[in-house]
């Protein structure tokens, strides 16, 4: 079974084109990493989308995002992505993101994500499954 | 004197390029529109990038942003960012800003911003500047 | 019948976010452009992706793209897209797009697609569709 | 001195955020890559963008680019790009891009760029300086 309650650490080297016209990284690109290193998390704990998909859930969309920015980013840097989750309510959970440039904290966010399921009622739309004790354990929460 | 006391609007059509392979808004898009509709308000108060740096200020850097989302949004969809400043700190004011399609309100989300200048002691780095009254007044705050 | 024998035009703000530290436009947002015009005169045309689904198609993808760079296009220009289908081959057909700022050509570029059907063989692979005749009317081809 | 004769190697792992609706890479990443692998291509020959300001040069912006797709890329793939300078003019010099999943070409690519110089009669423009003998070299072009 995976195991991500350690974590994860995606590197990012910080391209030309990241940049903004004032040269630093343009801040949706942050929410980038923030997803690709939500996938690399989920994909450690075993719970990646095509595992998700075999199991009849359609994802882990977002319920909500946010990011507080505390130093520039600048081409060429090379940082990491630090994510935990660090916690879980009954229909959804709470990842976060912490960027580091060598041990400086650049800027740090977050992510609600829940277990997409189809609407019962509408396959447009979706609901939020109630979260397996299983799913919790993958990520340290027993 | 320019002014967005009464906010801006936004117009985008959601390209296929927008979307991920579950076919919705892959979510840091938002935050590309949320960044355009803001300079589209500043422009408006005629605080534009080119107007700040004509007076001296490197433009209108981040802090802090934030999204919730309530309704997927999908290839095709013609929908609207709505955009206000919400309010003022000394050093910095908040943006709100709601996506609707036709009178359903998609997601909403929010941008803390400065307003930059280069800092006295290292030209790397920024400071916030004390937000002038004229600034304020362009966005309707007395 | 959809006709887009004279093309489409597609209107482009270009934001701060689609500039580089050069302050100029980085250059994959042309393509993005591009696929979002080529959308939009697939619409115009009657044959956008919804209405391609609803025949067993899967969509427009892309054998071959390309750019020529004539001037920078800079943060705050407005722009047009100008997209015309050049021409058919038995199982493809190319779409060049224009880019001017008024009457000034900045770019030009093209991209040569085909009518995706689910390969018989194999369902993870796509072929290129015989153009029927109907779809090259759309375009003004006899 | 930086030697770039034998190419570079950009690694990729496809994430969720690339592909589009239909699951696989939209295609402007793929020159967002090539952008990225150019980079690292010029920074191994000592002539990254720091070093060529240094130098008096803006970077080495695009006359022309252009990719053929042979495979479909999805979503989970670890891709490399593969990357030389395949030929000098005597202002310009073309990069070639391949991108393999394992020994599998899934498609290729190109880029023409200049050395960039400020204009002499307008600094809005650029123009492509004559490249120098020690630059070639550094890509094994004698």
């Amino acid at each position: 079974m995976g195991d991500a309650s350690r974590g994860s650490v995606l590197p990012v080297h910080v391209e030309f084109g990241h940049c903004d016209p004032a040269g630093i990284v343009w801040y949706p690109n942050f929410y980038e990493w923030f997803d690709a290193a939500s996938h690399r998390l989920a994909e450690r704990a075993g719970v990646g989308l095509h595992a998700l998909r075999a199991q009849g859930y359609v994802g882990l969309p977002l319920m909500q995002t946010g990011a507080s920015y505390h130093r520039p980013v600048r081409f060429g840097d090379d940082v990491e992505v630090h994510s935990t989750v660090a916690g879980f309510e009954r229909r959804s959970f709470r990842v976060v993101h912490r960027i580091l440039r060598g041990a400086e904290l650049m800027l740090e966010g977050f992510e609600v994500r829940f277990l997409g399921q189809p609407h019962p009622d509408d396959p447009q739309r979706l609901r939020a499954a109630e979260i397996p004790e299983d799913f919790r354990r993958r990520f340290g929460f027993g």
